[in-house]
């Protein structure tokens, strides 16, 4: 168990409680919005509150398991003796980021086959993508985890290539005053999903000890925050603008 | 750790557990109020509920930190090596005062790009004025107090003059039988915003030891009372008004 600094304990300390107050309220923001939108896009808002509050529940969870893991007392640093769990985020992870490209493809609202095949095979990738890189993350040697690294890159670069031809197709069809919100949650997702494998990679950089183990936590939680609660609330203004576009007189949907 | 008399551990605990009863109370009747507003005005009351709810959060969790900072026994207050945490304060802040302003910028209805604009402006310069307010909270000098503390006024000053300007402009286009409360809710934040800073001031003015951690902690608390809970019930008095001048036919809009 790497002995982190008062410091590094308390940092990472408050950023789960933040994370866990952010995923809460991103959850709850976004299921009492359901009525602001049109009866389509509700589900894309049910799956994207279902994602963060999956999130606050894992973020919980670390949070028990960061503050059993250390004992900051009278200013010193102790390790417990139990483990960190690093597996909360994995099995976090396998459910949520599936559920993060069905609710991008939701909100498109495609035709019904078009929306099923395409979240099957972007949910099993992301599925995949997550199981490869969970042997590297407890790897204790660079090369296993460069290997699983690699292994995990294959299904995200398919994510991406899908997200930039399959999915371009279908944005040209958006209303137009959604069409840049689409982008930018596409751009959104791609670009956070693309600070995770940065974050894999901390040890490589020759980092040790406690710091890695900080860097790693501090990594994840940002790129989690900016995937999950900041791609919900994209998702929510362009549902709400669809909404608008398909429907001018409807008063009851604004923001 | 400094330590607190006996009467000054329960003025706190007891004022702590009171504003977690007073923030859930808030979130819960802003929450159930949304169907008695226009649909216009839900998602002001959505995110005032989602102010008090993250700050019920972060008093239990304050509440917390603070039994366990200090032992009462036998008449006698103890500490018990665990740090009290300064920046539960501080993340809740991150996360609710973007959202204070964020909400009264939705209650005015202005147009789509004037409330996302003032929205990013406001939110951008409070995240601001928290971050660079927190150097100066942990510092145990206090010229490093002082200065963060007068870095962190700039942004607030900036504040203070969109919502006296810009957002003075938007307020005579309110019916006239909002305009009234509307001054009252940009004069309440206004004022309940300027404790703040009084309250950090509190080390300069030779407090000491118990005493300013008191001052610190049962002024920011009646601050955050004034500023969330009662800035909510303004908003949902403000949303009621206007939703009935708006729809005078409308017998669902009452309080």
């Amino acid at each position: 168990m790497d002995i982190v600094t008062p410091f590094q304990f308390s940092l990472v300390y408050n950023a789960l409680s933040f994370t866990f107050a952010t995923m809460g309220a991103a959850t709850l923001f976004l299921w009492l919005s359901r009525s602001q939108v049109a009866p389509a896009y509700r589900t894309a808002l049910t799956i994207s509150g279902l994602v963060t509050a999956i999130a606050a529940y894992h973020y919980f969870r670390i949070f028990d398991s960061w503050t059993a893991a250390y004992q900051l007392k009278d200013g010193l640093i102790t390790a417990t003796g139990f483990a960190f769990n690093d597996a909360y985020r994995y099995v976090d992870w396998l459910l949520t980021v599936p559920l993060l490209l069905i609710e991008l493809v939701l909100v498109m609202r495609l035709s019904a086959e078009e929306t099923m095949s395409k979240s099957i095979r972007l949910g099993a990738a992301a599925a995949l993508m997550i199981v490869l890189g969970y042997p590297g993350e407890i790897a204790t040697d660079i090369p296993t985890r460069a290997l699983w690294g690699t292994l995990s890159s294959i299904p995200f670069v398919y994510i991406v290539y899908e997200l930039f031809s399959g999915l371009g197709r279908s944005i040209a069809q958006q209303p137009a005053n959604a069409q840049g919100l689409v982008r930018k949650a596409r751009l959104l997702t791609f670009a956070s999903w693309g600070f995770y494998p940065i974050v894999y990679m901390a040890p490589y950089a020759g980092l040790k000890g406690g710091t890695v183990v900080t860097t790693i936590q501090i990594g994840y939680t940002i790129a989690d925050i900016v995937a999950k609660a900041g791609l919900g609330i994209l998702i929510f203004l362009i549902a709400v603008r669809k909404s608008a576009a398909e429907d001018p007189e409807n008063t009851a949907i604004t923001v």
